[in-house]
């Protein structure tokens, strides 16, 4: 629709650092060829025995089902929010000519987020039966095959996240227009965020109501173990598996990139006098050499079969670490030099980054590791029951947000002190663009090995499948053994990335708190301008003062927090609604066909997918909404009602001299835009902290049963070891369900206030 | 040490509107008066047979050595930082006029806070067994004299509050300088504070740790019921609830009040050229007028063998009400009235700030009473096990701040608004601070019923008491009916009274983030005209500008919120090893002496009581010393090392215009005020929602496992009824420790950033 647009880009105009540009939209194809390559070479190994393949295509054909149901209702929900976007811009003039470039980054985020889910579902939900397959000959390839099945996810959600907004900014002219091609590209953030919310949201929803109701009604009831094939619903927790930690966390990953990406680049027009073109395409550049890394930290995992698997593991992130910063070194001392610069303190920032990476993962580990004291005081206090397992499990969540919270104040802190004396020697900058640039610095410094991480991520839902398909189709205990290692390993990764997954949440979240304030300015300066002579600009106004005393900041703070509260009470609530469903349907099966529980006839595995696939979906709709309205009237209604405006109004009518941005001598309403900024502020810290107690403490009850189980304090069936499942049990929605989507919302709630940050001034 | 100054205040000179401080002194006199009477008539009643005084005097016993012992380690932590504050203040040659005057207006509100806890505690263990005796004879009789031994607490509490208050502003010579000492009297509320957490904090782990402990071993290991005497951790559970309740509860209110106070007259000093004197005297003439309404609620309480005893507490809280609110009316027509004022818009902000009273009390009716939804998903969820009903109650417990908080924001909004109309024809004062000082005279009329619904409150305990004394000596059953009947209503007011004091400390919490923000404008502007000529004070400014986006103040605010994380854990932990503890020493007396279970020799009460008060005393430590020593720190060292000072220098020397206030070019360097403003806004935001969780979960714990005792779902016994205990296990230190210790925490931020204010600027 604006093809002259898109011819004009590709004429030959190629201002300064244009190249770059250019560099990563050819990293990101090369990427999606390599993950195609990969994929081949997945589907093409050996598929197993008849008896697998059963269990693996009843696994594919539920979790294909879910996320086609899922991909329509949220396809809805996406098209009527385009509609309401677009209506809004056109309310106005002054945003008019924004609505379709908002609009078509906004559908092209959404359908890039869901491409990047499906196809690194699809590409799982096939490694899974081949990595079992391989487990019968070697733990080398069956790990290999585990890994690169989740290098698909790792390498299509980056390579598509990078290759949409590099696109957009092209298209939309960003080589003529930079500094203010940024501000359009928000809305592929807010398209991102969309998706990752309900594909976390509901993916979360399905695998841990699947997962207690298989438990509640197999283990605790009918007596059958974990995995049995006469549980009806073993499947759809199989299924679950796939769609909660697969789907949804990479769909989390891609909007991290996506709108960190967005974010950075709106912070680096800000410093266009400094650094040019390349200012704003440096994010773009660090995360093609995040492909790159991973590209290659992937392909040096090898192992044998003494092994333990997470060294194998480990050392592919550590490759991958070391040429992200050798990259990172060589990107900063390419694109961000200059007169007056000095890059050393620059690429601190982007050391910074990395070791806050490190410490997240490094502090998941101390509270979710069996070996350290808060996993052990778990395991003691289950010896008095479940009360005091409860109670401890709590508490240690409680614990959990201390040092994060201390290693995420010292990384700010640190960055920006770094940013601006790396910039000291620059003028006409102030030392807050600095400083802030410092941190953007770092949030990239952290996310860039993300795709060696999310390919570590998805490793755990392959192994965990692989492990079940082994265990339903009766292996010899030595292929056992092998995806036992990987499944335990697996279940190592999956907690530290959402350790990681959480950290760069606040990193990013600053970042884009940062981006939304210098959008506002960015906003109320074009609406002086269009004033001409009536409209009054304080020389150097920047939008800071967001003052939590005044009223309606206030309400919009509280506001924020407790929506992180009453999402997670829905979200856990829908857990346990739709587990009830489950458990009905297997006593039901169960008493319609007594042959099942005697061996002879087979479960009705896809009638349980589809009742767990319609009741999640359907659960997902309402907190959904909830986290894309509250912004929304808190910023409407404090625009047009706030009685701050006539308290500043009121200033200026008693004589006093002018300090803010006014037309007609009246000043611009900024109380919409205050109170959304308090909202999303305070929302953000509510959410990180809540985000932190429910993974840490579900891991933490999670691997406290784990211990109990290897045989210690009296083993299974010991009475600690009922407590710890009942401990085990009330985390597993914290951490699979309510915790994951808590990282999403901070980050929908930062992209929707830059999307509609127009209509609340 | 300022006897001068003292005589000068007693000399005649009389300000207009000086005739209102010797009115609230007097009220505050009489107000002792009536409850010195109250408890003589307590004290010489029937003090019931030997059986029970023997046990009654156990209690008292283990309560008095219990505060004897936690006053002198209050004591202690008290003058150590009394020497703290008072280096502190001489540091600086601008605050080292206020040191002795800051010193003892926090000694003195330490001490009227230890005093009114004591006095209400040394009343309430002597009410308990005249309350029981009362009960042998007729239900009226031991209700009033419940609720009379209870009023003496509530009486005493706000009496001495008001009394220091308005003592302390004649002393500091507030008559001669009435703008000024507002700001001197900041001490007291942080004195009253400190004593109110370690109280809260110290009976909170003391009461649930006996609790939990003596169930524990007693119902769930020996087998044998509630309050039996064989038990040797009986007496220390009666004990926790006069510590825990009673004393705590108290020292929370009288902080509540006097921080109000303090809050309230320094925003009215923002107002003296509007109010004069009068609108600064309000907040204590509202104090007289609540102590007055008390008295004659309690007075008129009266009912018959019949009656729910609850409905008899309600018309006296009806009564106290409509009596506050025609004497609040009174007050705003006699002293906030002028040329442009209208009192009726003021009236209405105090009839927002009762109607958000009533609304708490009434949605935590909803939430905690057996009756709702909230408690019948948890009785539910009980019916599978442990697991689901924690789940559900956590997911309950996430719900409950939606309702508070939507309530909140719209007293506030809407209080704003009637201040900002009801002085809106008064010029030279600033909307924002007539919209505030709305805000305060709301929060003025939340706390206008104080005394009686502390007198509620402290009824629970006696009543809780009476009953175990009943119970331990083996009255006949229609006494036990009675006093059941008691203990209920006890139940339902303590629940109550946790939704009022979690109501009013975010209501004036948000009056002394006010008041914090105007002190530091206050102090700039002394340090201002301190420097002459060089001073630059850009005209009408205000300290507004704490913006999350700065690092330092985001830092702040996540260090606020985890401090309420961090805190809570520890809370919890500390009753968990307490709570061991306990077991331990039953389980020794046990063996030790096996004619205790069969009933022939006598447990060693003392020795379980001398256990418990040691180590809640030991653990009450460290959090209360990590609760006072984040702030300095943060506050300390932004102030010194933040960048974002060199950040505000910067803009400055680029040669722009200087619009903050500054001495010799260079600006004030706010950092520090920032950042302890974003720790505090945030962490009080964070404190309250997870208050709000803890007390209603706990509460809707509480009373679900109270649902199914009744018989419903199988009654006592069934497996719902295990399932429910867990959840009240649980709930008992989230509402009985954690919970209230946090709504003192955050006005303990808010009143030592008053108090350290000047140190961070």
């Amino acid at each position: 629709m604006h093809l002259p647009l898109f011819l004009a880009a590709l004429a030959p105009v190629s201002p300064d650092g244009a190249l770059y540009l250019w560099i990563a939209i050819g990293v990101a194809l090369v990427a999606l060829a390599f993950a195609f390559f990969l994929a081949r070479g997945v589907i093409a190994s050996d598929a197993g025995t008849a008896d697998m393949q059963v269990i693996s295509n009843a696994i594919r054909e539920g979790a294909e089902a879910f996320l086609k149901r899922q991909y329509q209702t949220i396809g809805a929900i996406a098209l009527v929010l385009a509609v309401v976007v677009f209506a809004g811009y056109r309310l106005s003039p002054r945003t008019a000519p924004f609505a379709i470039k908002t609009v078509v980054s906004f559908l092209a985020g959404a359908v890039c987020s869901g491409l990047a889910g499906f196809t690194g579902m699809y590409c799982s939900i096939r490694a899974n039966i081949r990595a079992a397959a391989a487990a019968r000959t070697s733990l080398d390839r069956a790990l290999k095959m585990a890994l690169r099945g989740g290098a698909v996810t790792g390498l299509v959600v980056v390579a598509l996240s990078l290759l949409g907004v590099a696109s957009l900014f092209l298209i939309f002219g960003g080589l003529q227009n930079p500094q203010a091609v940024p501000y359009q590209l928000v809305g592929f953030g807010f398209g991102a965020s969309l998706v990752a919310l309900f594909a976390q949201l509901g993916g979360g929803i399905y695998t841990k109501a699947a997962d207690v109701g298989a438990d509640l009604v197999g283990k605790v009831e009918a007596g059958i173990p974990e995995d049995d094939p006469r549980n009806p619903a073993v499947i759809a927790d199989l299924v679950g598996d796939n769609v909660g930690d697969c789907a949804g966390r990479g769909a989390d990953i891609f909007e991290s990139t996506a709108a960190e990406n967005v974010g950075a680049m709106i912070l680096g027009a800000a410093l266009y006098p400094v650094f040019g073109l390349r200012g704003i395409l440096f994010p773009l550049i660090i995360l093609a050499i995040n492909l790159m890394a991973s590209i290659v930290g992937v392909l040096v995992v090898n192992t044998n079969e003494k092994e333990d698997p997470m060294r194998a593991l480990n050392r592919g992130f550590y490759v991958t670490s070391a040429l992200a910063l050798l990259g990172f070194a060589a990107a900063v001392y390419g694109m961000l030099n200059g007169p007056g610069v000095q890059p050393l303190w620059l690429l601190g920032c982007g050391v910074i980054g990395l070791i806050t990476a490190f410490l997240f993962v490094w502090i998941t580990q101390y509270y979710t590791e069996a070996r350290y004291r808060p996993v052990q005081s778990i395991v003691k206090a289950s010896l008095t029951g479940p009360a005091t397992n409860i109670i401890s499990g709590l508490a240690v969540g409680m614990e959990t947000p201390a040092m994060p919270v201390a290693a995420i104040c010292a990384a700010l802190l640190l960055s920006y002190y770094f940013g601006v004396q790396g910039l000291a020697g620059v003028s006409d900058v102030s030392s807050y663009a600095k400083g802030i640039y410092g941190t953007a610095i770092a949030t990239m410094g952290m996310l860039s090995c993300a795709a060696y991480i999310l390919a570590m991520d998805t490793f755990g839902p392959i192994t965990d499948n692989a492990g079940g398909i082994i265990e339903m189709s009766n292996q010899p205990e030595a292929v056992r053994d092998r995806t036992d290692k990987l499944d335990s390993a697996g279940n190592t990764t999956k907690a530290l990335t959402k350790g990681y997954a959480v950290g760069s949440a606040s990193l990013a979240a600053f970042l884009l708190f940062s981006a939304y304030l210098e959008e506002i300015r960015s906003i109320v300066d074009q609406k002086i301008n269009a004033a001409g002579a009536a409209g009054f600009m304080p020389h150097g106004w920047t939008f800071t003062d967001i003052n939590l005393a005044e009223v309606p900041v206030f309400a919009g703070a509280l506001l924020g927090a407790m929506l992180t509260y009453l999402f997670s009470s829905l979200a856990i609530k829908a857990v346990g609604r739709t587990a009830q469903m489950v458990v009905q349907d297997v006593r039901d099966q169960f008493r319609e066909n007594p042959g099942i529980m005697a061996g002879t006839s087979k479960p009705d595995y896809a009638r349980c997918v589809n009742i767990v696939t319609g009741a999640a979906l359907k659960e997902m709709v309402v907190p959904g909404l909830l986290v894309v309205g509250l912004p929304v009237a808190v910023g409407l209604i404090s625009r047009n009602f706030s009685p701050s405006y006539q308290a500043v109004a009121a200033i200026l009518d008693a004589g006093k001299a002018i300090t803010v941005p006014a037309i007609n001598g009246v000043p611009v309403n900024l109380a919409g835009a205050k109170a959304v900024a308090g909202l999303l502020m305070v929302g953000t810290i509510a959410g990180v902290l809540l985000a932190m107690l429910m993974n840490n403490g579900g891991g933490a009850w999670d691997n406290a049963k784990k211990y109990i189980e290897t045989g210690q304090y009296g083993g299974k069936r010991s009475e600690a070891h009922k407590a710890a499942v009942v401990g085990d049990t009330v985390g597993d929605p914290f951490k699979d369900t309510a915790g994951p989507s808590l990282h999403v919302l901070i980050k929908l709630l930062a992209t929707i206030t830059l999307v509609l940050a127009p209509l609340f001034v």
